[in-house]
């Protein structure tokens, strides 16, 4: 990797591989409609001479072909990221997610770009019954539109590898947790805490069981298996990796680790139920044996990523501010 | 089912289901662009009273809301099924399939219609290591872009079922023959053979083993289940069903059924290689205990069924001149 394009680099994940990959001398195209992204994630980059910005649209197919010229590797994270409220308007899931990675695909293509990292999600096992759930769990019923639009984005690599030699990784996600992390409910449990100390809302009963990884350690995974370039020998020219960590907590526990990082004592109003909304998976819990055969470990517990990812966002409410 | 929409009403499969429930009393709505489809295919239809036939584009959403309404089910057939040529034009696929049955979907949902059944096919399960494939097979690669726009079909329709309340019906097809069938490689070899009586051109080496099922037979399996309203009672509102036959022929297999129905022996001049073209799945067998546990059986074997495609097409060559 000489010259990485990466798309969604204003985010949480793209903005912290930006960085990454400018202190290890990679040189960065960014690319983000700033739509979620935030300016500010970018502040340090703006500064190496090594980076550059393209603001622009993945539904803007020739703006996308013209930036992507003469980058080796594309790292795609842009994407509709809002899981729960997919279902007030399913065509956004359907173009940022579906028909933005098709675009990607076409411009590496017309670039002769052929190697892509792809931000999927650990959703796309639905309510997989095998726990912890490994790659080739069985063939899954989608549960939200966001995972379905990320199985079509997977499938749409699947073929341009098959079809067009290209070489592709695919990572399943957990929740990722750490410095720029702006959505999920850790960042909505904070945001409650800001505004009323005294209670916190939980959606469900608390009992959801989830996993996590810390940012630092996602990096190190993802970068690892593409320099080892182990989709090289795959016989499709894909891999497909579940990054996440060796262990869950319920939602309940990390509310006791924010509450102790704080230093409050909320009472806790449950809203009920097993699940936290339509399409919520109440247990997310990856098998991570793939990643972890190709060396990589990870650094930081649950606990830490929780810890690090409440004390960033005390020292940068702003972001509150900017996602309204 | 007392009004039914059919998208692809002028296609294979569409018209055959059009001319079944006609005759069963039930009221059609046939939609087709003609890219495809034929019209010939409705001509018995467009005399008969319970049948509309409305010309659209499953891309024209608007069109296709309007044309929906009243109906209280729909079949979902019209796609682009050219599954070989795909990476020459690959926003075929992602457009009319994909996009397509997103828009069939929002179109339902603004009409108050919640019952779908969608002919997926068994390229899905990519190049299984489990056969015969079973409907919860591991998690697949998809080697071509159109499976690819079949997965993401199916997703699209999970999340309506477990988000809006659909029924969902996915039918994943083995190759289907019988009257009307007019794309694949049958459709091929008698072609050559009006052509070139004397010898036969073959993709890779005749060895691939295809599994096959008469068009009469699947429709008694997608009426079948769609009657007895088996999505009703799955946990997330859908359901998945091979549909093929229990039983599988080598190209070479075929090569003889059709050369014994036509009283020839061409000489046989194969390509060589394993596999016909870039995607092509050197071996489709699907296990199809999960719909034969719904009562439903095969009237006719493959044999059968190659001899009356073979016969119709033998009495309907103007479709050869119509594909052009």
């Amino acid at each position: 990797m000489k010259k990485v394009f990466i798309t969604g680099a204003g985010g949480f994940i793209g903005s912290n591989l930006t960085d990454r990959l400018l202190s290890e001398g990679v040189q960065v195209v960014g690319w983000d409609n700033f739509s979620s992204g935030q300016e500010r994630f970018l502040d340090g980059a703006l500064h190496h001479p090594s980076f550059e910005l393209v603001r622009g649209d993945n539904l803007d197919e020739a703006g996308l072909t013209a930036a992507m010229a003469g980058c080796d590797t594309v790292f795609h994270f842009a994407a509709n990221a809002d899981v729960r409220f997919g279902l007030n308007h399913p065509r956004r899931d359907l173009e940022q997610n579906t028909v933005a990675t098709f675009n990607v695909l076409e411009a590496m293509r017309w670039n002769g770009i052929k190697r892509i990292g792809f931000s999927s999600t650990g959703s796309v096992y639905g309510e997989c019954q095998v726990i912890p759930t490994p790659e080739d769990a069985p063939f899954p019923i989608q549960t939200s539109l966001y995972a379905a639009s990320k199985v079509a984005g997977e499938a749409l690599i699947h073929s341009y590898c098959e079809g067009f030699g290209f070489e592709g990784y695919i990572f399943r996600f957990v929740s990722i947790l750490g410095e720029r992390y702006t959505h999920g409910h850790i960042f909505d449990f904070y945001k409650q805490l800001m505004e009323h100390p005294d209670y916190l809302k939980v959606l469900g009963d608390g009992s959801q069981r989830k996993s996590f990884l810390y940012i630092g350690d996602c990096l190190n995974a993802m970068l690892g298996v593409v320099r080892q370039g182990t989709a090289q020998q795959a016989k499709h020219g894909v891999e497909t990796y579940n990054l996440g960590c060796d262990a869950f907590v319920q939602v309940n526990d990390s509310i006791a680790i924010i509450c102790k990082t704080l230093g409050l004592m909320p009472r806790l109003e449950y809203a009920g139920g097993e699940k936290g909304w339509i399409g919520d998976n109440p247990f997310i819990y990856l098998d991570t044996q793939k990643i972890r055969g190709t060396g990589w470990e990870t650094q930081q517990t649950i606990e830490q990523g929780i810890e690090r990812t409440i004390t960033w966002l005390r020292d940068n409410q702003w972001v509150y501010e900017a996602r309204l």
